[in-house]
């Protein structure tokens, strides 16, 4: 094996590989990077089991610079390869096994030599047929895993909930995420996806490191499923994921249809003044932060306290409010996260009492997306 | 106690007290600041009992739109408070004490009331007439310690050594740190310092965060010295560090006047070649990189070795080469810290023999900034 390609090309590609990489495995090869080179192509691989990144760089790609001088393979530790690759002095780097699993590693005038694996020894990647694949815009599904995902169980105990459930269906994509105190739910149209019917339940970290890269894809993302994989492919990157199994919770009862109170303001604002009442409810024992509705007197209020270090309150601006009074207290984390996720939007907080989860929409589009909190009883 | 200032501004002064705040201190009243507010200005104080750091913000300067309505005093949490009036929603904060030790913060309509202590149970600073002070300019000083700082031992084995020697002798500043494997000395001509004698060891830590503040500050710094205190006055700002008590070794003797091996090269592609060996020195037992040395031949060449990883050789461009034959190895990471030293500067290295410490000098002002690193022996 031995071929020349541009370092900077070539590090952009390392560090998409690396994402799947983990310095800690209980499979030692998966510390490691794969290389395949074949006449006109590098293709690198790496993994920790749950996700697995394949990325192909064509010599017809001019950015590589890419001349292969013998086609091989080898697996040379993850991290460090990388670390020297970035180090490099030239513009160049030429890759090179020599003995067994030695590697050489030439630029300018340094010369590493590092000690590799067999590439026979490399765990294989599922075989997945893409001719049956849909596609979502980059991102809009970008998007889709940003607003759920938030709503995702760190829980082991009900290992179901750690990922997003994503079905297709009557030509929506839906995205759900819950950890039984809160709720994420998106929806999206596709186009051209016919009678397709998916429904699966996909681990939230994969699909967190995945937005992470599609975030400015200008292609679509390519999707297939298998029983126990799932495989989206963007440029010239495939990225595959395990499957979580088990049947994911019904969620669509949860999110109430009434209201009996409605309060329209800011969502950048709004989050604001809860980032400033929840510099207080982080000191206290029970991180809770309460808001005062009073439709009639129009009057909105947050408030927070900690015993120890002192109290803050504060008016806030809403550009209507419909109902009933109300007095509610929340974990200020959650409602942070679910404002997030709308950006600079105007959205729609819906209430029924004190106790019931309450939910936060967008004016436009609401029936698209919404997030659910479930309340904190204070006394 | 009772004013109204510009956030901004505020915060930028808070910034630079907090820096002498720590969140854990043996002293509670110590993780607060001190708000003095007079006629027409605010004299903010922080301290961790090594340093402390006074600024005065008056009404004078019109960046703080001041507006004083009562005077007083109050110790307020340190970070808490600061975090508060980072994330208020208006241009302008007011800063009130109502009953008894509690603190009113009000920007907007956010109202903060926050539980603070009593002034008067602040530790007092020390009072130090800067009548007699000298002068140094900012960024050269904070050149000197930037130079320097890199040999302090973080041992507290030998407290004395955790220190920079400062001394001022024939209108000669001259400040040194070693801590046994490597020592730093920078010498600067002072103007207008007539017969002034000093000779004090100041913390290292105390030094470094002095450097951070007057990085960019235009006027020259006042250096004032006591029994056990430093006191450095700039812009609005006073900052005092304790002094280390004890003698500091003799370091003259240390720096070889003579030499076999000298080297003359571009400090940043050395660092550049040193930091590529490290690579695998960093994960092998003995740290060690090597230096081969060969001015018959015109060649020099740095190599690093790891049993478990692999190896990296590396020939390296040289301006000048002079003397005997020549193979040391060192600790890169001191090598890397010196190199870092002289910036993007020509430097002189110079060698006896493979067990005897080297210097590092640049080529220019080679009697005014050495650099001196223990070799290690490696059979």
């Amino acid at each position: 094996m031995k071929f020349t390609i541009n370092r900077a090309a070539f590090i952009g590609q390392l560090n998409n590989v690396l994402r799947a990489v983990s310095s800690k495995s209980t499979i030692p090869i998966l510390t490691g990077l794969k290389l395949v080179v074949d006449n006109n192509e590098v293709v690198l691989t790496g993994s920790d089991a749950d996700i697995s990144i394949e990325t192909t760089l064509s010599g017809a790609d001019g950015q590589y610079q890419l001349t292969v001088e013998e086609p091989g393979a080898i697996v040379l530790p993850a991290r460090f390869f990388s670390d020297i690759v970035k180090k490099l002095p030239d513009q160049q780097v030429t890759i090179a096994v020599t003995d067994g699993f030695q590697a050489q590693i030439m630029s300018g005038t340094a010369e590493f030599v590092i000690n590799g694996q067999d590439a026979n020894n490399y765990p294989h990647l599922p075989e997945i047929d893409t001719a049956a694949s849909f596609e979502v815009a980059a991102d809009l599904f970008a998007d889709v895993i940003r607003q759920t995902q938030i709503a995702v169980s760190h829980q082991e105990s009900r290992p179901i909930l750690t990922g997003i459930h994503v079905s297709l269906a009557d030509g929506i994509l839906t995205a759900v995420a819950t950890d039984s105190h809160r709720l994420s739910q998106r929806k999206v149209r596709l186009e051209n996806v016919g009678e397709r019917q998916v429904d699966v339940v996909i681990p939230g970290t994969s699909l967190t490191e995945l937005s992470r890269m599609i975030g400015d894809v200008k292609d679509p993302v390519k999707i297939q499923v298998t029983d126990n994989q799932a495989l989206f492919v963007f440029g010239n990157t495939r990225f595959y994921s395990r499957l979580l199994e088990g049947n994911y919770p019904d969620t669509s009862r949860l999110i109430p249809d009434t209201s009996e109170t409605t309060v329209e303001l800011d969502a950048s604002a709004f989050l604001a003044a809860i980032e400033r009442a929840s510099l207080l409810s982080h000191q206290s024992r029970n991180n809770v932060v309460k808001l005062t509705v009073d439709p009639q007197a129009g009057l909105a209020k947050v408030s927070g306290n900690s015993a120890d270090i002192g109290n803050v309150e504060e008016n806030i601006a809403t550009d209507r409010m419909e109902g009933s009074d109300l007095e509610i207290s929340f974990n200020p984390d959650f409602m942070g996260d679910a404002l997030k996720s709308f950006g600079q939007a105007k959205i729609i907080l819906s209430f029924t009492t004190a106790l019931r989860p309450f939910t936060l929409v967008p004016t436009e589009d609401s029936d698209q997306f919404v997030q659910l909190i479930t309340p904190v009883r204070t006394y």
